[in-house]
């Protein structure tokens, strides 16, 4: 009753006691909260402390589903169907060297279902797509709304940056949840990446869940939890929404490096990219085309795959797609041609043995070291920096075999990113046992 | 070895991190934490993030005095030994009706120990002794530094507001506590009472820790571990300071409302107030005198401050410094002239019976509606409003004999105070058990 007698700001601090406590926030609740800060009503240091509250108390499925939606409602959402009938979407909960994206996407497209993409880009040993895909000179992914709908009409293909219009509350929540420490909770995990699925309007999404060294899940049951999260938000906002489970404790494929991950993509596209880029690309890709109920079957869904690498038009739709956002197709379809990196050293091994683990992190950070990635955001990067592995997990290796290039524009930095890299090599006499990529298929 | 790349607000985040992680920090590390809050290069965003962690994971001891010190080092410590060799200072955890220090510091200054009291003003149903004062006409309690060390010359005894010079990264922190619903923290409450008190200069801190209904802490428990690192945390840092655990499940006394207080602490004065006003007082003023070494044994102390009241030194002293502050010291001598309230109800029993409970914080809800308190800082109070209890725990009351005194400005406010202290009666048929005022004599 005392409270009764006090202002709006107080009852704020009522929402946040009450979750402090352990309690939980209704609908209504999480909406005026979220409405109260993204219009300044409710402070930065008042959902800072709520947000260490949640990391503290968690949120329940349903507080999660209403701040997600909540998040969306922030602004507004984008409506794609005035272009295309339906269109796809896949989000990767990020990893070192994960260049599916560039693969799947124009793979999909290539079957006849739009793919329209809003992606990140790198943070720390992260990387991100629109860095990957700014390696093509003259390419553009900060697109207008307009420019996004165009290209996804004319290309059936478009991968832009995130528009500040949608879910706005959540770029807010997220940079602050960055300077406050309370990143690691997976309903705050799962409202921000769905938050922004769902405003960006595609039907059928399909999320690529990382678990392992190099990624936020360290174990797969966390990665199972946050995938059922995010899938039952995305159902119960009407999509048709799956999650695939892949490892992520060794880098995904050889090139680590925007350039160098771009032409690895490319070579799979044209058939002689990595078997782990392949199979992991494949399956998001059947995952999006089956859930799109374009296709009867998992068997016809493969087969349509297989075709659309096979005759060339998923690499057709990544060039087209380069080509209208303002890159140059020819780059597509010579990669080797993007700018290299000056100085390239060969990391030979001091020893004999098995590689049992290449750490994503590790070799991620020597990366990082490298130039090819950002400390902080807007910092600009070297594309053309980078390592490719020679040797991964099951190798065996002779001494003074190579074990990795580095691509380096400034040799100052070699040093250390060679003693970072070699520390990313774990060593024995056996070959270690095998360790499925796709850890858990499908979570629907 | 990602962290050392990046910028000094990093830094900051790693230290949430860590405690958000159960982690410890270190006094460096606090100290960092708090010099950078003070000067703007610690967000409030980051420090309500710490401080709900904080909620979570505690502070240890040594980081709650850690925490101390660098709230006290925020600004500079007050010193009063140019104008007395030994000072003592009394603080209460806050309550209902407690206006005990109008009490024990003249009674203590009396005695030959100079009392300089920092007190606060009231907050929601809590009273603050600073609203109490100002019920004099003309005294003034924001008082300048000189204007403080003077009057404790003079007088040897003066109660002023706390100087925002002191320990001002306490005031910012508490204001954001507020804010953030993150005040119920034993290390943070313990910190922020110590900072304080530390920083006005006292030799001699006795703490009146209350338990109760009433009260922040709940049970006694909670008040002794409370005491405890309060003790610790002076003793640490070179004073002589004890604490004793007092009730507070009904009002203390019978007068609650500002110049209610003051008659009634001036009666207690003259040998004529309540019992429970009168053997608290004596209880924390014989503390005060013992710990600062000027009488030998507790008999000695007690004798002497049967002394002061008996022959009025103690009312003379606080006649004097109501005079210095600018107010009459006529009206210490005749409190019966202060302003009193155009109405006053009787509130009359509807049964009899025994009076099981007299609800504190009930009681101070209904004086809150009355006017007598505020609900947001810098609110204006009516000084005369107030209640005046005719019935305590285990009083016998037959039907319709008189309850309480209900003191109003304003009679369209009486009917709902009516409703709130008719509610904070519990009633029964037999007479409740004895509940010793004061549950632990001393903590040291």
């Amino acid at each position: 009753m005392v409270d009764q007698a006090m202002s709006g700001e107080i009852a704020v601090v009522d929402l946040l006691a009450r979750k402090r406590d352990g309690g939980q926030l209704t609908g209504e609740e999480i909406s005026y909260l979220i409405r109260g800060y993204h219009d300044g009503r409710v402070l930065d240091s008042q959902m800072a402390a709520l947000l260490m509250a949640i990391n503290w108390r968690g949120l329940s499925r349903s507080e999660t589903s209403f701040l997600t939606q909540a998040l969306v409602d922030s602004g507004r959402a984008l409506d794609l169907r005035p272009v295309v009938p339906m269109a796809a979407d896949k989000h990767s909960t990020g990893g070192v060297s994960d260049k599916t994206t560039l693969v799947v996407a124009p793979l999909v497209a290539a079957c006849g279902l739009p793919v329209a993409k809003m992606a990140g880009r790198g943070l720390s040993f992260t990387g991100g797509t629109l860095d990957k895909l700014e390696s093509f000179p003259g390419l553009r992914v900060e697109l207008t709304e307009s420019e996004f709908l165009h290209t996804l009409e004319r290309v059936g293909l478009v991968i832009g940056g995130q528009s500040p219009d949608l879910a706005p509350a959540e770029g807010k929540l997220y940079a602050l949840r960055n300077l406050t420490a309370t990143v690691p909770n997976i309903g705050l995990i799962a409202s921000s990446i769905m938050a922004k699925k769902l405003a960006a309007g595609a039907q059928v999404i399909v999320l690529d869940v990382k678990a392992g060294s190099g990624a936020f899940c360290k174990t797969e049951s966390e990665a199972v939890d946050l995938a059922r999260l995010m899938v039952e938000i995305g159902q119960s906002a009407g999509r048709q929404v799956a999650a695939t489970i892949s490892r992520m404790d060794q880098p995904l494929g050889r090139a680590v490096g925007n350039t160098l991950e771009v032409q690895e993509a490319i070579a799979t596209l044209r058939g002689h990219g990595p078997e782990d880029v392949l199979e992991l690309s494949l399956h998001l890709a059947s995952q999006m085309i089956l859930l799109s109920g374009l296709y009867a079957d998992q068997a016809a869904a493969s087969a349509r795959l297989q075709r659309a690498l096979e005759d060339s038009t998923a690499l057709d739709k990544l060039a087209q797609m380069v080509e209208v956002q303002g890159g140059r197709s020819a780059d597509v379809y010579h990669p080797e041609n993007l700018a290299s990196a000056p100085y390239v050293e060969t990391l030979r091994a001091q020893r004999a043995g098995y590689v049992t683990a290449v750490d994503a992190l590790k070799v991620g950070v020597a990366c990082l070291t490298l130039g090819a990635g950002r400390t902080k955001k807007d910092q600009s990067i070297d594309h053309a920096a980078g390592i490719v592995l020679h040797a991964k997990r099951g190798s065996y290796v002779g001494v003074s075999d190579a074990l990795a290039e580095i691509h380096c524009s400034d040799d100052r930095k070699l040093g250390r990113a060679r003693e970072l890299l070699e520390d990313a090599f774990a060593w024995g006499e056996e070959p270690p046992g095998e360790i499925a990529l796709i850890a858990s298929a499908t979570v629907l």
